[in-house]
């Protein structure tokens, strides 16, 4: 078991770049990579932050006490650092979600919405009183918050929550109820059995009248006992394919009572006779949503880093069916099919990653506007973060499920932990809204760009400008395969696509449709060129941010950057050839000439691509994969996870004398 | 909770047609029907066979332990039906796998492989005498076997395994071993705690000579104790994504002994000398391969029936997002974007159904000319079920993930089903012959018939006729979009793709490669080519069998398998557009009407989509769903789901006392 596998050691040895440099670009620069190894040797080595078992073995029940237990032991860690000063924002972003938190809790971690959510919505929706009376207790963790939005009934579609907020003005009180069933609270992490506190998105009526939404903080446990507050039917909704130990909980209420400051009044107000003073503008909340999309772009890259490193790994060491049957089994990764699983996926780890680097520059450029009371490129910013949410959340559980299918058999198993990074990854494509209802509201954008694009006088914004200027110039000319070719071929297809919707809209609308019936008619087409938005986004970022990059650092990684931004966008251009094949005259020749530029990629990158997923620098506790470790004895640690499944402790089950041996003595 | 939901009983009333003549289809008649629904009856209303805890709540050792309580009682019925003369073939099949065995032991039944394999292979490849000494105690349960063939190291790549039999002349018996770690035996069903023989496929040396490989009986455990015999280290693998109840274990031998007779000897046989005599042919191996694939076909429909239905009669319940803004919510299956989602899966289960019906009785038909010793057939029937083992596969398990995601959050938990169905559909992409190595062995086989077909002096077989007339029309004309032309089409496609991969394979030959490092090579143009094989196929015989179908039933009936005919091709046609347009000079008119042919073939379905799946007629414990019971009582069933979990059971749970309490009290 000691020592790296020999074959993985022949990799390194024959890479052609630093994969050190790489890391430092990863991390954001040699500061933030300091403090990542420190974090990690903090918290990644105390071994009572360890599980004494695999989850996969525990019960349900097993697992969320694991879960508490580790998550406080967590969060006392966070206290240590507090009082050394030691503490940043980024530690709780790192602890709490990103590569570190995942590791210490795969499962989920039930105090995170608390930090994520809770505090954050008393921050951005409190007043300062407010802000004063709740935020110490909540940081100190003398409280335990959950935000309470989704019902059993709602969930994207926000104005069709049901749990309802009365304002009774006798005794300056709101009234929570859960008029049917489906009004009841459901998915909130931490909710289940964890938290006390909850922040209540409830319909408001005062003096008998509806105002809309507001968030509302109420007490759901007792601090004391912990029972259920008079009136809160409370529970866990149970098991789920993935964040099996968020505690994600129900609530129902039976004419819960809370005073009228427990109502968060910065942006809307009730006064004590029950007037009401609606919201000036609703850009801020858009704001929160913004930024937890573009964290989640990053986390798809993320994901994809885990998935590949564990696939190229593995495939460096496993050893398969003869390519010249005159020679040894080769190492799985010089089947050149098997290249064309899993190299795509490290390039678009990389180019997510810069891609969300650009994006949360963006983002803070526009909330910075934002502030200043400028909101012009609010709904610009909004299209964007919506359609590259849910493209990268889509490929990158595409993309961890094909680096699994790549590992065969061994994949399957638990050990190699990629039926938790799945489980983890889709869950993306479902929260912080669904990924068609992204696309679908992009695409309301883009049609509506596309409208102004039409008029002489009009100009776009940056991101859409492109549909203007193919509008202008309506013939694709000169494709050549470059790079550059494929990025206005990217644009020029996302344009069309944008025109086919917009005239299948107003055809529809000719007919006598009014918009929103029309834009379901059209759905198909909507979601097609909003996901060709995306991907044209994607790709002229790729192009930019990676020669921009490859100028930037040694010849030898500049060469890998240019290579993975050619394999990128070759793939995803022969990924969606009939779009490209439906609106440019590529001859044969030139789909031909991209197959092989591709596989010429592919071929290229064989030879670093070790080195390329050493680079992302994940710790094997991160990995946590017996396929997947830096010392690539994969077979010696599949067979030592086997060794912890509990029935292998005793050589003979108790099932076997209840119930096998009656069997097998009978009828003899 | 009493009564249908009204929504789904508004969509029954609606329907054009009567879903108890699609389920007599569906069962293969109506005697079968009828068999079908009274084998149902006796196990899935057995109170005694139900969980007294859904799976995902228990431990990975109660699984195990609750696994073996029901195996066993499924034994003992099945003895109860055997002792009234009512037991066949057909029993067993639907009670170790299909929908029957599944609904039973969700997560796979530790002594299926017994069934399925051990007594099998005693029967193909035993002597009559060891069929006499086996197969009593077998059939009757006294012993328990499982087929211990893959190893840690090697899985599709037979002829690399390690463990390896020396026949020893003096004692008459033959020593197993595992050389090396890697030569562990892993996988095997009920391995790990329960079968106490097993078939064990080993390297052959005799005389000191290597003989390739043969099949071993091994006593593994003791008959009376269950211990692992002397030389005999054995256990499970430990948890997977899937089959989590099938104990698969691992294997390895150390001087293990076993008699000269315990080496199945009907096919090879060694003299007590230690003279070998080698089988005559091994195409009755190949028989078991190809029937196994046939039934994983049947699989792969009833995998997308199961998850069409949940998907269907939940989207018929959900009521999201209006449409129409002065409208109520809509059933959610009223979203394009959402039809298109479902809809095709639908149409899938239908078509992969009628062609598992065809392979079926091309496998039987192939099968007797084999056994008359007429093996022409045995190449074309390898390659077309290596195929369409891996498209209907890999279709059914992104088929489940598209119909989950359609459900949202709700899918995302275990109560919907969808991830145990996942977990169980996408194992078929890697067993019985990992997809990408089977899409491998078509292209071989496809490449070769390509370079027959440019002879004018040779015949090609049937089903790959198609590229023989390609060859010798080169240009596709007329394609107006109906059925018959996408299937045409299809052909054409395929044809142009096997040329690629024939073209570029000699390309790489002619610069000096062997054939197996230039297919290498081409990897990708030759899965490529095998995929759009079987696609061909599934398009032609998706017209020729539901066009059939269609004139012998109802009117009514008829119109719905010519939809989901038109609506499956057209769907297959857009899904592989980059290929079409490639090479076929459709126009943007073409490409638009086929976009909108798709829209309408939705639109069509939507009246009767739930009586489509009704039509399926899975009894509620094979769905096993909250979102997709006939009743439709969704809201209500999720609930019920949630208050089983265990955690549910005390309003408080321990580790609040424990860790909870301690952390918000301290730093007061």
């Amino acid at each position: 078991m000691s020592g790296i596998n020999p074959d993985l050691q022949k990799e390194r040895n024959a890479a052609t770049f630093d994969p050190y440099e790489l890391t430092i670009w990863w991390d954001g620069g040699d500061e933030k990579h300091k403090k990542r190894k420190a974090l990690e040797k903090l918290f990644l080595e105390d071994p009572e932050l360890e599980d004494v078992l695999p989850l996969s073995y525990m019960s349900h029940k097993q697992l969320y006490e694991s879960s508490i237990r580790k998550a406080v032991l967590i969060s006392n860690k966070l206290r240590d650092l507090r009082d050394i000063g030691e503490l940043s924002v980024d530690t709780y972003t790192a602890l709490l979600g990103g590569s570190l938190g995942f590791a210490l809790l795969k499962e989920g971690n039930p105090l995170s919405v608390h930090f994520v959510m809770f505090v954050p919505t008393i921050l951005g929706q409190g007043t300062i009183d407010q802000q004063i009376e709740w935020l110490g207790k909540a940081w100190a963790l003398n409280i335990i918050g959950t935000y309470a939005q989704t019902e059993l009934g709602h969930g994207t579609f926000l104005r069709g929550l049901e749990t309802r907020a009365d304002y009774d003005e006798k005794t300056q009180q709101f009234v929570l109820n859960s008029p049917t069933l489906t009004a009841y609270k459901w998915w909130p992490g931490g909710l289940g059995h964890t938290a006390n506190h909850a922040v209540v998105v409830a319909q408001l009526y005062t003096m008998g009248k509806f105002r809309g939404l507001a968030p509302f903080i109420v007490q759901i446990r007792d601090e004391e006992t912990h029972m259920p507050m008079p009136g809160i039917d409370i529970g866990e909704i149970g098991t789920k394919l993935g964040m099996k130990s968020g505690n994600n909980g129900y609530l129902g209420f039976k004419n819960v009572r809370v005073p009228l400051n427990h109502m968060l009044m910065k942006n809307q107000q009730v006064l004590s006779d029950g007037t009401y003073i609606p919201p000036k503008n609703s850009a801020l909340t858009y704001g929160t949503m913004m930024f937890v999309r573009v964290v989640l772009i990053r986390d798809a890259s993320l994901a994809l880093a885990k998935a590949s490193t564990i696939a190229i790994r593995y495939s460096a060491v496993r050893r398969q069916s003869p390519i010249d049957p005159n020679k040894p089994e080769p190492q799985i990764m010089d089947h050149t099919t098997q290249q064309l699983k899993i190299f795509p996926q490290v390039a678009k780890a990389i180019v997510f990653r810069a891609n969300g680097d650009i994006i949360y520059d963006m983002y803070t450029h526009v909330s910075q506007e934002i502030e200043k009371g400028a909101l012009e490129r609010l709904p610009e910013m909004h299209a964007l973060s919506c359609c590259l949410k849910a493209v990268c959340s889509a490929d990158a559980a595409s993309g961890i499920e094909m680096c699994r299918l790549a590992c065969g058999g061994h994949g399957y198993m638990d050990c190699s932990n990629f039926p938790t990074l799945y489980g983890m990854g889709t869950a993306v494509c479902t929260y912080e809204g669904e990924n068609t209802v992204m696309l679908l509201q992009t695409a309301r954008y883009l049609v509506k760009a596309y409208g102004q694009a039409l008029n002489p006088q009009m100009q776009l914004v940056p991101t859409v400008a492109y549909i203007k200027e193919i509008i202008e110039k309506p013939e694709f000319v000169n494709f050549d395969g470059s790079p550059e070719a494929i990025v206005r071929a990217f644009q020029y297809v996302a344009a069309n696509k944008i025109r086919i919707a917009y005239d299948r809209l107003e055809q529809q609308r000719k007919k006598g449709a009014i918009f929103e019936v029309a834009a379901n008619r059209c759905g198909i087409e909507m979601t097609q060129a909003a996901e060709l938005h995306a991907r044209a986004f994607l790709a002229l970022t790729a192009l930019t941010e990676l020669q921009a990059l490859s100028r930037k650092v040694s010849p030898a990684l500049g060469e890998i950057f240019q290579l993975l931004l050619e394999l990128y966008l070759v793939d995803a251009c022969l990924q969606r050839i009939g779009d490209f094949l439906r609106f440019i005259k590529l001859t044969e020749q030139d789909v031909n000439r991209l197959e092989l530029h591709l596989q010429e990629c592919l071929k290229r990158l064989r030879v670093n691509a070790v080195a390329l997923v050493d680079g992302f620098d994940l710790h094997d506790r991160i990995l946590d994969s017996a396929l997947g470790a830096y010392d690539g004895n994969v077979y010696e640690k599949i067979f030592a996870a086997a060794k912890k499944s509990p029935l292998n402790e005793e050589p003979v089950n108790v099932s076997f004398h209840k119930y096998l041996k009656p069997l097998m003595k009978s009828n003899l």
